[in-house]
Parts: C-alpha cells; structure tokens; sequence
C-alpha cells in the first residue's frame, strides 16, 4: 500500500481562512512538505504552522537561479530538474506508505506551485487535492470591494504581458486581477489608463496579511512594488 | 451600537470546505440571513447547517418573476425592489444591535448576491467579508484538473454571451471557466470547437457535492444541462 498524495490549499495568508478539509489533512499526513527559498521561511508553513503536531517536515527548497535569466534554457532545465527531485523526494514518502500533505498558498490548482508534483505523481498515487481561498478572493474581501456580478466578463492578467495586450485586455473584460506586478508597475499603470479604468484600479500589497498595503491606483506613486503584489479592477459597474 | 454585518462565503458545497473564520461567524452571529427561492431549500444553508446552533434565520425569497422575461424593465425593477426589502430587513437587525451573518454560496463578492446587500448597507454599518472557496475551484480541485500556471491569462466567461463573442474569447486565453450554461450549452460547445479547446473543455455539474457529474464536453451528448453546471477548459499546455 502507497500513501496518499494531498495538495492542501491553505489560503492567502490569513490562518483563519483554512478550511476544515485542510485542518484534517494536516492532522492525519505523516508528511508536511513545502516549497520556499533557501533562507527563506515557507509562506505556506506559516500560514499553518500552529496546526502542525509532529508530522515530519519535507521543505523543497528552490535552487538559486537569481543569476540565470528566466528566459534561458538553463533556468528552465534548472526549475524542471528541481521539481523532478523533489517530486522523487515526496514518492519515496509514498512508497513507504506515508500520507504526504503538499501545503500550497491560495488555491493548488490555480497558478500554484504544487502542480508541478501533481503533474509528476498523481498518476501514480492516490491523490485529492483540497481546494482553497485564492490571494485574489483574500484581497477584495478584506477589503470589502465588490468584484464581479451578473455576466461579469472576468480576467486574471499576467503583469509580464506586453503593454499593447495588457491594455487591449483591461479594456476587453468588466472585471481583471493583474499579478505579478514588481518592475512592471509603471507599465501597468499606463495600460490602466489608457485601457480607461485606472481611475477605479485598486493597488494590494501582502492581501490578508496584518500589514497589508492598499490603496487606489493613482495614489501608488514610488511605483515600487514587490513582485506579489496586486492590482484589482472591480466590474459591476451598476452596483444596484 | 449597531451590529456587525458579516458577508460569510460558505464554499462551493461540501461542508468541510468551510472556513475556520466562517465557523466563527456563524457561531457568533445573533441572525443568520441568506437567500432563496421560495419554496426551494438554500444551498447555503445546506452547506452550513450543522453548524447552526440557535441563531434567529433570516430567509430572503426572491419573488417568483418566472412570467416576466428577465430583459424586461419590470424583472429589473422586482429584484431590485427584492434587493431594497432584503436589506432593509437585514438594517433592521443591525439597528437593534444584532450582528447578521448573511450567507453566501463559494466567495461573497464574486458573482455572489451577498452584494447586493453590501452595496446598500456597508457605508452605513460595520461590515466584514469573509473570503470563501469559489464554485471554479472546488469544481477543478474534485477533479484534479491543473487550470492555470505561469503566466497563463485566465477568463471567467457566462455561458449566455453571443456565439462569437464566445469563441473571440475562448480563443484569446490559456485558461477559462464558462458560467451559467443550461440552454446555452450546444451555442458554448460550438464556440470551444471553433476556438480549438473543446478537446480539452471538460463539464460539471454539481462540483463537489456527492452526486456530481463530470466529462469531457465531447462526451455531454443530450445537450440539457442546468444552469449551474459548467465547462473548465485548462490552461497550462505544457504541464512540466
């Protein structure tokens, strides 16, 4: 008998948006695995770390790839061999017939990094994986910013995408989430405003974090942002 | 003092992907609101019952607008008068102290009606959100399915947008979530054919309730399907 594979999405941040569903997965695994960067602590153990009791712990730690450009072939080769050792890391725990938890932050279907061991093992383990609240939805709850209603064309944007197609996207959809912001603040900025919706875009930094950041666009005026901050273009332009 | 109102995202139906802060509210709450059908059972109070322990209930039943056709000025004007009474009857609480936990089905300001309650009573009263697990997510988590990675751009369409613009919109992303299907699937299958994706678009209904339905849109051969199914096409081509 294998163990079971889980990905547990833990949420945006705030430990009391767990679900029951991941709070029982953590009681039960018999290995807590986690990626995050050498020197750096775990977002996701974080989040959970007060539930943790005893299970043994399986950190998946990136390599340092700050040297090699993204675009590089190497960077790429570097990252894949990366999730193939880990994901090796986490099968031989299966084998031996240990449940093993993947924590994953916000939701692990949804741009997060547990996939890439879902990719590589789930056809080979008993896998489920436990849906959670997105860093998005964490956002705009806390701050009580009504999103999407009705037929709500709805569009979640890479900041990377060139300025043309960020603004062509913003102004194609009611609602957008821009990710990824960083360097790409004050491309991003100017996409708004052409696209026409600046004037409501919402800046997020650290979501539902104690020392979240947020304010409108237009006053985010040092255009330094960290890489995981958001910007929020509400839709429902009726609001009735 | 007035009471709190609380927005309580309850999940997209299985009761343990409640979160711990909704339990919270819940237990803590002196009314809990949602809304309904009449005559009909709330999801949202499906979803929670077991943890209602003597709070007053709060149902909201939409009026039954069945005979007018919902482009009509009169459907408009019965839902939003609905919309007045509801918050009116939830302001009335809230002024004799009370704090109302109003429900709402996966995440409160995501398509959710939670809203329209919102937009009327949170400049007046003390408000908090509380961020739930969308419907999308526990639809693709249930079945496994890897939506969105990378720089992906992801798209959440309704299912009742014209044909081409359906397609126009399906072709330009990695990743989207069509919403409100019914009457309108045999018009989104053929825009997922003419945008290149029906070979990977896959149907739902009932995301995560025990009686769920799932397969590939190719294989959904009657056409009927309610209004609350949906059709996930993934992202992430390269899966690696």
């Amino acid at each position: 008998m294998t163990g079971r594979l889980i990905g547990v999405g833990v949420g945006p941040g705030d430990p009391e948006l767990l679900t029951l569903k991941a709070l029982d997965a953590l009681k039960h695994a018999d290995v807590v695995a986690y990626f995050a960067k050498e020197g750096n602590v775990s977002n996701a153990r974080t989040i959970v770390a007060k539930h943790l009791n005893g299970a043994e712990e399986l950190p998946l730690l990136y390599p340092v790839t700050t040297e090699i450009p993204k675009a590089h072939a190497g960077y790429r080769d570097a990252i894949r061999d990366f999730y193939d050792v880990s994901a090796a890391a986490v099968a031989s725990h299966l084998d031996d017939g240990r449940t093993v938890a993947v924590l994953s932050e916000g939701d692990p279907l949804f741009y997060g990094s547990y996939m890439h061991l879902h990719v590589r093992l789930s056809h080979r383990y008993p896998t489920d994986v436990i849906a959670g609240v997105t860093g998005m939805s964490g956002c705009w709850s806390s701050i009580g910013t009504p999103m999407t209603q009705g037929d709500d064309v709805f569009t979640v944007l890479p900041g990377t995408l060139p300025e043309v197609e960020l603004e062509r996207r913003l102004a194609d959809a009611n609602a957008a989430v821009v990710m990824k912001i960083g360097r790409h603040l004050p491309k991003i900025r100017r996409a708004c405003e052409r696209a026409g919706c600046l004037d409501r875009a919402i800046y997020v930094e650290r979501g539902t974090m104690t020392n979240a950041a947020v304010m409108k666009l237009t006053d985010k005026l040092d255009m330094v942002a960290p890489y995981f901050a958001i910007v929020l273009v509400p839709g429902w332009e009726e609001r009735a």
